[in-house]
């Protein structure tokens, strides 16, 4: 765990939007940078499903965060003129309250007793975090994957508390092919006899389902494209193979294998469905008397950037369009970029060459 | 089982492409039409990974087929002026010799004792069932899907047996992202503990390995855009939901779901792991030092019609441009269809005006 990590305690009982509420819950977030005397030159980054808020290094925890090369001095996200903070999603056992903590009224784990979990709830309890530091306007507002619909959600439901947004390969609600991918990923967990309705431990857990969810979630996060270029029909060299009957043959399958072991047992499963549902639920149209359209127009800030890639499946190019059509009728000023990034969804956290022109480029003309 | 399927038994040993041999082994295969005095108007088609040699209704067995409104008098595949070969690969559980067959060496099925199964090995069973009919050269050779992959080999291994050839949402080999769906579905019946290395049997059989395969089949067969259109993000109603931690509440969900419970117990969990992998090591460029287009090269037909559709995932279009390019290349004259079809790799199955159109009309003009 990281000390450069800092908890925020939530207001007590925090509302849930589904019912039920939290007591004694905290979110977990880093920061960069100095918060200017005006306190208005603060960037918040709402992350994706399964990352920490540790998304670079800082003076007490040096090791590489997960957007490393975007985040620091003179880098896309500039730590010498921003005050950056990223915050561990509620719900996220990355440091958050989430279902493996400890439920103060029974002193046991929640499990699927924490109440259902909103990417609404996601965004109160960023903004709350967020006001306790003094901020009342933030200079800019990064989403990225889960964390730009959460980003949509915050703005929505605090006017007036963002001035500019970048929405990075989101979408405004979830879709079928989307939910459909998330609902085998959880359904892989759910049959895992070992997930036991919650109730695994770490000697009967559920590995396999959650290699098998991290697999479909890599395959969906990446793009035929690159793979092709990749690892086209690359064999495992014999003593890489797997001894056993259908076991792995092809390069391929062994970089979903290394991705799924370095996934499973860092990340706790009650709390990936919890999160994986919550972006299902998701729907800026529910604001918009069933329009995603007029969702997006209750939003109101200066400007902002939407990026997204051709070749993302899972939050497909014209969803982002959806969301730069919808902010610009609002009124923002408001720049759409369309990459061809051959990485998919995960593109954001690859291509950082364009990323980092589009973003930077952004934040340097604020 | 059907009284309409006839059977062929291939000669004795069969030897198989990666070694190892079948002994007392058929094929099951059904017709439509009748043979010209000629022998020259005989159609074969090669399916998928899953149908039956049940393409369409016929005298004995009157049920619909997998093709059924392809297949027919009048239809796009005209069984009034063509004798209609369809036939179940070898290794499928749909009648033909497959890891659930008995043995005659042991009486046991063979299970994981069946030796590997190559598409070459499904091109040549399909080619001594034809030439057993008396027919010496296919008017035309239809392969949809894994079926294309055995169509190519099936002209390729066997020179001079095909004038025309109509290619249907396929490749010349397996891409890295098909392998990586495959190999997952493979890993999602492996790790079920009912698999137990091949030895189920009924009473503990791999339903959910089956199931979660079975699903994500059909998440790749169909497309984003047409799931859109078809389940937004309809709810079930409430008698209709699951009761249970995170169960189905989306249409999209309960769609799978029924795909899943039509799948599972209709085919055989070995049989399927042959037939997948089977299709990952399918590669053309075998035949062709390596090059895609040289192996294409060494297919000498007269004419062909190549089928594809943009929204197809597992099959990209620019696969089938390879077919058609390759083909083309060895001198055959190739008409090229790509469809804007909403469904996906499944297309050739639903969206039937369009793939009527375009085979009815190539045929026709034969």
């Amino acid at each position: 765990m990281s000390d450069a990590r800092q908890y925020f305690q939530l207001p007590t009982p925090f509302a849930m939007k589904r019912g039920g509420s939290l007591h004694g819950a905290h979110v977990a977030y880093e920061t960069w940078g100095t918060l200017s005397a005006e306190r208005d030159n603060a960037l918040l980054i709402l992350t994706g499903l399964s990352p920490s808020a540790h998304a670079a290094a800082n003076d007490i925890d040096p090791s590489p965060g997960w957007w490393e090369e975007m985040i620091g001095p003179g880098k896309a996200i500039d730590t010498s003129r921003w005050f950056v903070i990223c915050v561990n999603s509620l719900g996220s056992d990355k440091g958050s309250t989430c279902p493996a903590s400890i439920d103060p009224a029974t002193g046991e784990p929640y499990r699927l007793t924490f109440p259902d979990l909103s990417l609404e709830d996601v965004a109160h309890a960023s903004h709350a975090m967020v006001t306790s530091l003094g901020i009342d306007k933030l200079a800019c507002l990064i989403g990225c994957s889960m964390g730009g619909m959460s980003a949509l959600a915050y703005m929505l439901l605090h006017p007036g508390s963002v001035r500019t947004h970048i929405s990075v390969d989101t979408a405004p609600q979830a879709q079928p092919f989307a939910i459909a991918i998330r609902s085998l990923q959880r359904e892989a967990i759910r049959l895992d006899p070992h997930w036991n309705d919650g109730q695994y431990d770490n000697e009967r857990y559920p590995d396999i389902g959650m290699s098998i969810a991290r697999k479909l979630g890599v395959i969906t996060y990446r793009s035929a494209m690159e793979w092709n270029g990749r690892f086209a029909r690359i064999r495992l060299d014999p003593e890489q193979r797997e001894d056993q009957p259908f076991g792995f043959e092809f390069q391929v399958e062994s970089y979903l294998e290394g991705h799924a072991q370095r996934f499973v047992r860092t990340f706790d499963p009650n709390s990936y469905l919890y999160l994986s549902r919550a972006s299902d639920w998701f729907d800026i149209s529910e604001y918009g008397n069933g329009s995603v359209l007029e969702g997006l127009k209750r939003i109101h800030i200066e400007q902002a950037l939407v990026i997204g890639v051709s070749t993302d499946i899972l939050f497909p190019l014209e969803q982002q369009e959806q969301i730069a059509e919808g902010l610009e009728a609002a009124g923002a000023n408001v720049q759409f970029v369309a990459l061809d990034s051959p990485q998919g969804h995960d593109a954001f956290l690859v291509d950082i060459e364009n990323y980092s022109r589009a973003i930077g480029g952004f934040l340097s003309r604020l």
